[in-house]
Order: C-alpha cells, then structure tokens, then sequence
C-alpha cells in the first residue's frame, strides 16, 4: 500500500435525517462516476431550519480513492 | 436574496440522545424569541461522561437569521 | 470544583453505526484502564469506505478526567 | 479608552457590486438598532453565481461598538 | 444540567492592570443587563503602548450563560 | 434542495483590477466546462508587485455546483 | 541536547487567583508522577464566573518532559 | 529563480475607499525603503466606523522581497 | 501571467524513503493524466510504522496548473 | 490616522514573574531602537520549567507601529 | 479493524541530520515502551542553529496505536 | 536566559534538493547580516514543477535570534 496515489474530491452531501445520512448520500452520488473511493473526511457540518425545526443536514467531505496506477 | 443582512447566534445545546438532538434543541430554544431562523453551522461538539457513558452532548452552533428591513 | 487538576488523553474510537457510537467505543475502553472520565471533545470525524457505503466510522477525541490529588 | 467594554456581533451583509459594499449594507443595517459602531472584522468572503456571473456577494464580519457604562 | 441552552457573547474588557482585570471588567458590565452568566473562554489578548509601556490591555472573550427555559 | 450532492472544486484567478475581477475570472473559465456552479468562497487573496505597485490580484476561491443526479 | 525525545502531556489547571497560578497548579500536580518536566505551552485559557465575579481560571497546557534514554 | 531567498515584513496600510486602495498604500510605503517588493499575501482584513459609515479600511498583508545575495 | 486561471487538486503520495520522494511520487502520477502542472503545496505529513520503523511516509499536497484558455 | 501605515514585529519576551512582565520586557527592548510602537497582540504564551516550579514566563507578540511617513 | 480503538501520544523527536531521522529517533523511543504503534502525523517542525548552521531538527508528530482489547 | 528578548524574522529559503536544504540556504543568508540566530519554525513548505518533477522546494520560516541587550 506504500506506493499507492490518492485523489482527494470535496463534496457536500445534504439529508433531512443525520449526519450520517448526509454523508452516505454524498458518497453514494461519488460512486456512480469514482472507482475505489476509501475514505473521507467530514470538513463541515451545517444544516437548513424551518420554522425552528432542523429541514436538512449540509456535511462537506473529503473523499480519498486511489488513482489506477 | 441578494438585499438581505444576516445575523448570527452562538448557542450550545445539549440533549442524551444524539448531536443532531442536542442541535434542534438549541434551536427550538431559540424559536421562542428569534423569527426567521435560517440556518446553523456546527462550531463545536462535546460532551460529559458519568460511569464511562456518555450523559450528555453539548454542541456549539452558530444560528443565522434574517435582519428585517 | 477550582482547585482541580485535569489530564485529557486523545483517543480514536469507530463504530459502524454513527458517530455518536464510535465515541461511546473509545469511551468504554478508557474505562478499563482510568478513573473518573468527566468530559469529551470530539477533534476529527472520518470514516473508511466499502463499495460505496460507509463502513465504520472513526472519531478522534480528547477526554479529560480528575486526577486524584 | 482603557476603561471601555465592546461587543461584538456577527452580521452577514450582501450586495451584487463589491466586497465593500456588502460590508457597508450590513453596518447600514446596524445602525438603526444599535449605537456606538466602532470598528468591524472581515470573518468570512463568499459569493452566489448565476450563469457564471457573481450575482451577489455575501460578507460575514464581525462589528464592535462601544456599551454604555 | 443536560437540557441546558446556552448562548454565548462575544466581549472586550479592557484594564491598565492585568489580563486577569480586564477580564473581570468585562464580566462586571456583562452583568448589568445578562443572568446567569456562567463560563468565559479567551479569545484574543492585545493591548496598547504609550511610551513604550503597556498602558492598558485588551481582551476579548466569550461569555456564555444560561438561557432561561 | 435537500436532496441535491455539491462538489467544490478549488481554483485562482488573477486580475490587475481588483480582488472582484479576479473572482469573476476563474469563474468564467470555470463556466466553459462546468454547469450549474452555484457558489463559492474565498480562501486566500494574494497579489504580486511590479515597481511598487500591485501588478495582478490572485485570489483563490472553491466553487461549489449541483452534480447532476 | 539533540538526542534528547520529548513527551507533551495536556494538562488542565485551575486557579481562583491568575492564569499564572493555574498554570502552577498543573505543574506542581504534574510533578508528583513525572521527572524531567521541562516546558510547558498554553493550549487554552478559559474560566467560571459565579455573580459576575470570575470564580477561578481554568487553563489547558501541554507539558514536555524528557524520556529516560 | 530556485536560489533566491526572500524576506516577508507584515504591514497594515489604510484607505477610505477600498480593500485594493489600503494594499496599495502600504506597498507604496514600504517601496520608500526596500527594493525588490515581489508579491503580498492578504492576512487580515478590518475597518472602522463612523457614523455608521465605513470611515476606513485597515488591511494587513505580508510583503515578500528579495535579499540580496 | 496576470491573465491565467489556475485549478488545484489535493493528492496524497506514498514513499518508503522520503518525504520529498512521497510528493513526488505524487507529482509523476498526475503528470500522466494532467498537462502543465506548476507549483505545489505540502498540506499534511504522515506515515505508517511497522515494528517501530516508518513503513512508508504518505503526504497530502494540493498541486496547481493552468487550465488552458 | 486613515492615511497610516504600520509595520508589526514579531518578539519574544521573558520573565519570571507574569506573562504581563514578559511582554513588557519585550516592549521596553523594542523602545530601545523603534519609536511610535503602538500595540500588540500576543501570540503564543509558554514557559520554562525547573523542579516543576515555572522558572520563566515566555512571550511571543506582535508589536505594531506607525511607519513615519 | 472497525472495532479498534486507538490512542494516540505527541511526542517530540531529534536529529542532525533531516526530519525523517528526527521522526525516527521518536519512534524507536516510544517502541521501548508501547506496543502496536500503528502511524504517526506530523504536527510541527523546528530546529536549532549554530553558527549559522542547523544543530538538529526538533520534530513533533502524533503517534497512535491501537490499545489491546 | 530568562532575561532574553528575542526577535523573529520571516523568511523563505530554496533549493532543489531538499526541504532540509532550503531552510539551510535561508540560515545562511540570514547568517550575513544578523547575528545571534537561534532557532527556526517551518511555516509553510511549498514547490516549483518543471516537466513533473520537482524543480525546487520553497520553505518558509521563522528565525529566532537574541537581541543585544
């Protein structure tokens, strides 16, 4: 795994239920065009109110994948 | 969009359940006394341990609001 | 309470489930070994990825406990 | 001026033409409200686009004024 | 003391004395218009210089207190 | 909204005018091969110097815009 | 000087006095377990207020010592 | 270009009229006395008010010249 | 120069030896997909060990290059 | 004081009494060779440790002063 | 791997010959002690100066290991 | 050494072989016209790409050095 390159995309993905979910959503739409994607970062988290109740979570990320080499 | 101010609130809630718990209480608090709450960013994320377990979260956020003109 | 000295250790937890899961992990295995863990930042979220899905989460944390005098 | 106490809020203010403008909206905006302004800080630079143009720009900064004693 | 909300202000005292006065200066106005100030955090330590001696200092703070439910 | 995935792509843009111009720069160029950049957020603003005077203004942004689902 | 490997341990003094005595206080708690504590850094000054009186600081350092070769 | 070495002085230079207009008297400034001024980097950007005015702007930047060998 | 537009992707190399063999590592890897490649940043230093040696060093750079007008 | 421009000096004072006595050291050694300091900003506060008793306070400011025009 | 909890220490290593050496020599260290060090960041780098020339490099990384269950 | 003041210069050394040997080249120029350098902090480690390799390394940093008293 020592010689191995990574790419690093910073995606925002978004979810009325968690943070979790805003997270998976992001990394399901990645993983329709990225191959190998690994892990990520959570970077930022916020989210949208309506009428004092929490509409949507907003999670920025960092998704690493390895470049075919 | 383009005409509005924006205020922001630093709040902490808490809540035993979850950090998304304990966001929507800082904001329902906030509800009673501020109209046109917009959106909120996560600043910081805590909590308190009794017996090993967590007690409670304790998030910071920041809270956005429309200034009326 | 003012006349307490406090150590805070940094630890990484992971749960497949949440994040809030991933700390209670890191959590209960400092309580094997220390006495009187009082309180918890959470410093990094990330997490690895298996076919595009999440499959665990891993949450760095700092927590602080009393020192016995 | 040593004996002085400051606050300091957090406003967001906006504007289609610059950067300057956008700060000055939002200390226009504070002023019918509050007295004393005395200086401000830059927090945060972001903008909204439409069809590639900048359509507004929207500066966070931070405005200090003077309480009363 | 888990379904506390709190709110936190952004102030600066200012003290020809020490860092420890101005703090408390800050504290001492705070307290004419907020109940239940709980916790502070130092933000930012400045000061100004008359002929090459500090004349007084200035440090920001956040102050967070208990909002009452 | 809540919905949509976002990704943010990091970019400078350079201007002799002023820090606005050079958003706008990057932003154009990015408009030939991108669709539906929404936003962004400077990150850094730089410049460089001929005979005392500001040759370009270098600002880098991260623009963000809806990945098509 | 230069083969020497260093430890940082965080630490969390209080005071109702200073910042300084706090800082000592974690020190003087330190030094029962640790030889060789060489410098310590100040990660975070921060405090408790009863009746808008600061009740005691509460400041958070890293401590280095050396390691027995 | 890959021997040179540079030095950076931090200056904060001021303009009623603009972020670009406050750089640009600090460079002009700092041109009276060091040859070689090469590029700046924007570190922070403040102002201060009057009458709920931007009186002026206060911007400091790091300047970066050659030395030289 | 003034008049380029610059894009900047974040990379992670990997090397057994070096610190400057990791970045680039990095650098030869883009240059097959990535034409004009110009400057880089090192943003994170890290490694892994295995029986106490560094195993290999992994370290993040964000890479900058003109996009072609 | 719109048309000024300032340059800031980064020192490190020492003392064994207080982190106030530290930076006036500082400011009394810059006196010496700098007319019109002005203010200054701490950056970084640490010290030095013999018998865990702190042996010195160390200072790092930022000293800004008015450039004669 | 998803049920690992890790800890992690800071420690500060030197050489006179590079920073890789420097990170070397903290690592070998701590392995006299702690088993299953698993990676390590690098979180600040410094070096002292005789004559004008490096003595030793003074290298801080993070190394975490994972904690037997 | 208590009663030091000590003044720290920003520079930015290059080379093309190494991040070790940019900061040596940085020291040496320095060494011509300051005396009494002490110790350095790597700021910022950057680089220039000719054909996807590394042409030269670019290292920014803080040199400490005693004021004559």
């Amino acid at each position: 795994m020592s010689d191995h390159v990574y790419k690093k995309l910073e995606l925002v993905g978004s979810s009325p239920e968690s943070i979790e979910a805003a997270v998976q959503n992001a990394l399901s739409r990645a993983g329709k065009t990225i191959r190998n994607t690994r892990w990520f970062e959570v970077v930022e988290t916020r989210g949208y109110i309506e009428n004092n109740k929490i509409d949507h979570w907003q999670v920025t990320i960092k998704v690493g994948f390895t470049l075919d080499s």
